[in-house]
């Protein structure tokens, strides 16, 4: 299964060789991952309050196709990658009104508990919630 | 008049006191006047494209009430707050789903020649479609 | 007294309008206030570590006299406005290597206990550390 | 040869779980670049200004090792890891003052026509200039 949301491309992404800022592509995930957990039950305000087991990105990545501009608006594509024991990795599209893909991004998040510090089993009600959206590539 | 549109306080808009950054308001009263344009016609995407007048900020301020949390979701007022010879003056109040306002902003657009770089009296397609939208405070 | 350090207009605080997006300026306003508290040997780190009083914004207001282009150097001049029982105002300039104020930036900051998150009377090691720095307008 | 620079973690770099946003270890990696192009010699105000060949990142990747706080001072270290026809890669090493690397960034950059908008050749000014800091991984 795969989640959907929108997004903007807004001034502040943008820079003054009149397209985005690469690293703004990293905001339309983030964004689009919130969107994604709050969706499935598992909201990242939340997440952060409880302060139990936090989730922060060990790696990152994203690649470039479209140069985008200042109003377009891009449909974001959102699926889980992998479910590991103690990590998962999300992957994501950038889509254009006309279809084009613009970019896509992929982030890996450690389990960490927030008391230790230390990697942690990714919490069971986190496996099941992100489940039905594992996609292989 | 008033335009209306919602936004989300985002992880990359907070900060390790683990609140909204202050700096960070000023991104949700843009994000807020680029759907306003869009709204009236005015999008800024073609404002930046065409390069026939631009409407930097010349002064921007902005008000603190409620620590804003991620996860929060606000409503972003809209109104004109001045319509001069040169310049206009947008007003922004964020309001959480209970009714509190959080904190507004105000900014003021010089309305400035591409070509030249120097103040060019506000162009009238601008003016008639802020005009329903002017408020006095 | 006043205190200076250096900073440089990159590349993620321009906007596709060719200059610096409005909301970086105070990007450069909290960095310089960043270098000042640390030294006058209040480091920001410290304070967000301890979370026993916090200094979160309640107001921040900035003018641009001077669009700012990627590459360009700034000193940032900060001087303390006032010193009141329950908070602060901070005021810095912007300047360019010519010695044009590109701009200028206000910040007033609530003392704040992390605790109850309610206003508390302003430390004392603040008030000293600070009042070296207090210049009126 | 390894170009390096200082940089700061930021209030505006952290977020609501305690450290660094992961997006923002991509500005200390911007922040680095710029300053070593402006050290060899094609400062990246010029590049924009002069709008001839502009070189966007096409893929960036980022690992994150320690997490990072705010008041943290880190030592970029800079290498050009590839010199292509057509693009270049560059390779960041985020050095802690105990010498621990918190993390590592790999940006590539095409080589692109400003007036077309497509694909050119690497400039002889910058393979020149880049090419004594080229190093394998």
């Amino acid at each position: 299964m795969e989640f959907s949301c929108e997004s903007v491309v807004r001034l502040y992404d943008s820079d003054a060789a009149g397209f985005l800022f690469f690293g703004a592509q990293f905001r339309f995930a983030h964004e689009a991952l919130e969107e994604f957990v709050a969706h499935i039950g598992q909201p990242i305000g939340a997440t952060i309050r409880d302060r139990d087991v936090l989730f922060p990105v060990v790696h990152a990545e994203a690649d470039y196709r479209v140069p985008l501009a200042v109003g377009d608006r891009l449909s974001v594509k959102v699926v889980v990658r992998a479910l590991g024991d103690r990590s998962f990795s999300m992957a994501y599209r950038l889509l254009l009104a006309d279809g084009r893909e613009a970019g896509s991004v992929m982030t890996v998040h450690a389990s960490v508990s927030a008391a230790t510090g230390l990697s942690c089993p990714l919490p069971e009600r986190v496996r099941t919630a992100f489940a039905p959206y594992l996609t292989a590539s």
